[in-house]
């Protein structure tokens, strides 16, 4: 619990304290998204569409309510608040980000990648991160500093160093304009030369897990909704010796919606890669 | 067990037993399977090549001499042996076609869609399905004229009506010239217009199992390795009241390394949009 007599320093000791709290979240989250998800085959299409948008809402109000009752003094950006209110600018400030449900095709087809992501950000750094698969019991942290975990074990990249023997994940994204998808049909055939398979998960955030745990070698994404579907992926990725950064090479941003990932020995590697996939 | 004092008849009884043979022999195999699976990590690039070998031949010994034990007289196919020996000519015998492990790139990545995919063929016809994810511990099993289950329960395909709401599954191969990269890529551009996402997992048994319970709307893919990674999808996805056919439109061929999958509903659309598609 926290102590509101004390001011609260930003020590190791604070950051677990943040992640345990994130942690209940995901996880009284992550059983209403498991009810829905066995109930989306049981309802027709219209009710599919009401299910995710209640799960979604019922989720960040969950999550939000939690946290901000253990940490008044905060700031919130979810996705769902975003899309009723508009943009809120990320300051300095310890800021939550939050995605309540990742993977929303997936869940409404009952493809078992679907999660709860939870990052927070300080002084705009990514520092603590919780990403919760509710379906398979993943569980994913990261604290800033002090490593990453799948369910308690310590994970870490892959060691794989050549390209040409690496699995790619990237995904379809949502736009389906002749120009958007000429663009990354004619990367995905580029970059097919130069990796051993390529996978789509549907689930930004469960593809960052991936880096951080080996099961994926590279990762890139463009396009996708917002922060929140990077800010707790971001800080598990790093402390699981991985690097995250801007497809072009440059530092990644966290409002970009750009994002790629990989172990340090690959990065150069994928950047050129995508540069000469365009 | 099998009565040998008694001709065997195939009866819904004895293909009851053939199934619970077949159950048995792949849970066997996923416990190999999931041992090297949580191992590959820990070794060197030449160590896991080694390791997938000896998974995959220590996998199908076991399952083979399992089903030769109890049905000394039904003929066998299986990846490894063919990769060995050569082609063997499918015949109208009952006979037993094995993918000992499926999504082997999965398997050296650690990434969880990996199975035993072990099928019975009668007079041609796919008769027994067992589908067994051993990390995720789901197991698809299916009875020509019995229905399909996972885990024991009863599956059905999805309800989906319209090529624009599904989930396409496809993958893209192992080929890497500039012809068939090109083909492929173009068909999923093409594709991607008219369905509403694409996901890769890197096996086509688990693929078919992702079409027969739902999760998947329609799947396609051409040249992968051989009948043992259809052989038991295929019972499972006609069970679960799935077709499975040539992408063409022409009826399914187990042997041609090409094939689709759908709901009922689905086929003609997907037809017709992989016609155009190339």
């Amino acid at each position: 619990m926290v102590d509101n007599g004390t001011a609260q320093s930003l020590s190791l000791y604070s950051l677990s304290e943040f992640l345990e709290s994130a942690v209940n979240a995901a996880q009284k989250a992550g059983e209403i998204i498991r009810k829905g998800f066995y109930e989306t085959k049981r309802v027709e299409h219209k009710g599919q569409v009401d299910l995710v948008t209640e799960t979604d809402k019922a989720c960040e109000e969950l999550i939000f309510n939690h946290l901000k009752q253990l940490y008044p003094t905060h700031k919130f950006i979810g996705e769902e608040t975003t899309a009723a209110c508009g943009t809120t600018e990320l300051t300095d400030e310890p800021t939550w980000i939050v995605d309540p449900l990742d993977g929303t095709t997936n869940f409404v087809h009952g493809f078992p990648f679907v999660c709860v992501s939870i990052g927070l950000t300080i002084g705009k750094t990514p520092t603590i991160g919780v990403v919760y698969n509710p379906i398979i019991n993943e569980l994913f942290t990261g604290i800033r500093g002090k490593g990453a975990f799948l369910n308690g074990n310590p994970i870490k990249v892959s060691s794989q160093t050549e390209l040409i023997s690496s699995l790619l994940a990237t995904e379809a994204g949502t736009k389906r304009d002749e120009e958007t998808l000429d663009a990354s049909t004619k990367r995905i055939k580029n970059l097919l030369f130069k990796v051993r398979s390529l996978r789509m998960s549907g689930s930004c955030a469960l593809n960052l897990c991936g880096i951080a745990c080996g099961r994926l070698d590279v990762f890139f994404e463009h396009g996708f909704g917002g922060p929140w579907d990077v800010a707790g992926g971001a800080v598990i990725v790093r402390e699981a010796g991985g690097v995250v950064f801007d497809p072009s090479g440059a530092d990644f941003d966290i409002t970009a919606q750009r994002v790629a990932a990989s172990n340090p020995f690959l990065k150069d590697a994928l950047v050129d890669a995508l540069g000469q996939a365009v």
